[in-house]
């Protein structure tokens, strides 16, 4: 099925999912019958590029890597604006992948909004907007009769979201937990080898898995969204930021790490969302956690959430938490799953 | 959307069905829009019940855990063959539940076949039919256009077979391996705490873990065919029994397992099949593992599958291997995923 993609962001995820669709192109379409054609891109930085005949992603990623979009030979470039993207080229899907804003959510709750509101389907891979208002999101989705879809804003391409949507269909939920920042847990990590808290943090920062100002990791806001999220899309339960308790891990010491070492435990920034009755409660908070407890295996920048079941008990899903082509994969998932749902009418 | 199910055995996990949609009935018919009605029971043992308006799953699960199924006050019971069952009250889904004769495929091959045959989607939580030959039943799917499923055949109800069909969609994989056998993780994590092999066989048995005969699982047989269904689904490629490299745990002592933890690692049964280039390999083995590698912390009856794939590295899913309501959700999980199917004309 022929299906028609814009993308909002070419940053380092815009710049994996396009280099993603071109390096699977034929799989797609041989495997999925997914036959793609990237309509536009449009990136605060880089520029906008645009046709309605669809974009060469193998050239187009090599002009996005040089820097400027306009660049390109195409006929439509330029700084025209979402709306007259969207009118000019009618995409079925538009895939947001630009920073967030926790507190308003922007600009990924307008480019959303457009997106849904001109006919098209949406996939974010950013937190922010789906954080604050899914359900709002949900909604407009609905009355266009269209579908929205977010795998990578909890995970990356890890699945939790569709996991439980899909495979997991029939399951109630009654807590989902577990390790959802890669940062934090690549300085506790760290400091189990000896490691003061500023010199992993100083380390993480090197390496590029911590900001220059690492408060959204290490102070637990970026885990607290996430939270958010899970809260929404698994009970249905709108919580705000501020309502998840939330500890980050700056006071964790290198003494409760050995501590913990030594009782055979491991400390890991616990963020999680349980549901008892009609209260449902979310926390982001250092704790230490038992060897035998699969949390307790995952080491460095990796993820992981165990959803406890009525009917399976506890699964644990654990693999990448970020990355270029992880979190191009979510986006890519959730656009398969979209492309199946409308060649069947739904 | 009305679906009518027939059901084939009615042991443990049959049961665990009939209960688990009598539990959860409202639920699917508001959340899943799955509006179910159970046509027929059939059991070698227990006998057959059927009904073209629909069974009582309340009044069937009393009656079946009496014992005889014809007991119920239904007009339609006997001895009934699955032929006349099929054409009396024509289900969209036949789910089968028959214990499982590796080396035959029976009864599942021949009850899997007649249900596509007579134009019925297939659901089976059994091994032999699907690690004997996938491909001959999936070609009889589409030749009658509808659908076979088969995720409680590895890791029960856990995610495995659906987890790669749906939310990993997009991903190519070169390895899917894990401990798929709850028998002898169960035996080796009790070796840990001191016991020998025949101490910790002989409380799995009493505990009703293993068998009187436990060859199937400590000779690696059971995760044998778990590899077969591995490989046809996730490469395409038909292993016989045979030609998986296949060793248990019976020649494991409690020296290894004491010498693999002052190592740091941990012995345990590891199942897999990987590709590279053309050729595709499985295996059955036991490995003392890292500690640092997810598979180390899956003790007890607990199973776990690591899946490599291009877009997003390793991925570990974790979960009940076996049970009855988890066995049941894997089923469920299956049936819910057709109608959705069917709903759209797929």
């Amino acid at each position: 099925m022929a299906v028609k993609i814009g993308l909002v962001g070419c940053g380092t995820v815009g710049m994996g999912l396009i280099e993603l669709l071109d390096r699977k192109k034929d799989f797609l379409r041989e495997k999925y019958d997914f036959d793609f054609s990237l309509v536009f891109v449009t990136d605060l930085i880089k520029g906008t590029v645009f046709s309605k005949d669809g974009l060469d992603t193998g050239e187009l990623k090599e002009t996005a890597a040089r820097g400027g979009l306009s660049e390109s030979g195409y006929a439509g470039t330029g700084s025209c604006g979402l709306a007259e993207l969207l009118s000019e080229t009618r995409p079925d899907i538009v895939c947001e992948a630009a920073p967030t804003d926790y507190r308003t959510g922007e600009p990924g709750m307008t480019i959303l909004s457009s997106a849904l509101k001109a006919g098209a389907s949406a996939v974010t891979s950013s937190k922010g907007a789906v954080g604050l208002n899914m359900a709002g999101l949900k909604k407009l989705a609905r009355e266009n009769g269209v579908h929205l879809r977010f795998e990578s804003s909890v995970l990356s391409g890890t699945p939790l979201i569709n996991l439980v949507r899909g495979p997991l269909a029939g399951c109630s939920l009654s807590k989902a937990e577990g390790i959802v920042n890669g940062t934090t847990n690549y300085i506790l990590t760290r400091m189990e080898s000896g490691l003061s808290y500023s010199e992993a943090l100083g380390e993480a920062q090197r390496l590029g898995y911590a900001e220059t100002d690492p408060a959204g990791d290490v102070e637990g806001f970026d885990a607290a969204v996430k939270v958010c999220i899970m809260s929404a899309e698994f009970f249905g339960s709108a919580l705000s930021i501020d309502e998840v308790r939330r500890a980050g891990i700056t006071g964790v010491t290198e003494a409760d790490v050995a501590n913990a070492a030594r009782s055979g435990r491991r400390i890991k920034l616990i963020a999680g969302v349980s549901r008892a009755g009609e209260s449902v409660s979310g926390y982001v908070e250092p704790r230490a956690v038992d060897l035998a407890n699969p949390l307790a295996s995952i080491s460095g920048a990796a993820n992981a959430v165990t959803l406890t079941t009525d009917n399976l008990g506890e699964i644990t899903v654990s693999g990448p938490g970020a990355g270029k082509k992880e979190t191009a994969q979510g986006i890519l998932s959730d656009m398969l799953e979209i492309v199946s749902l409308r060649s069947a009418g739904k």
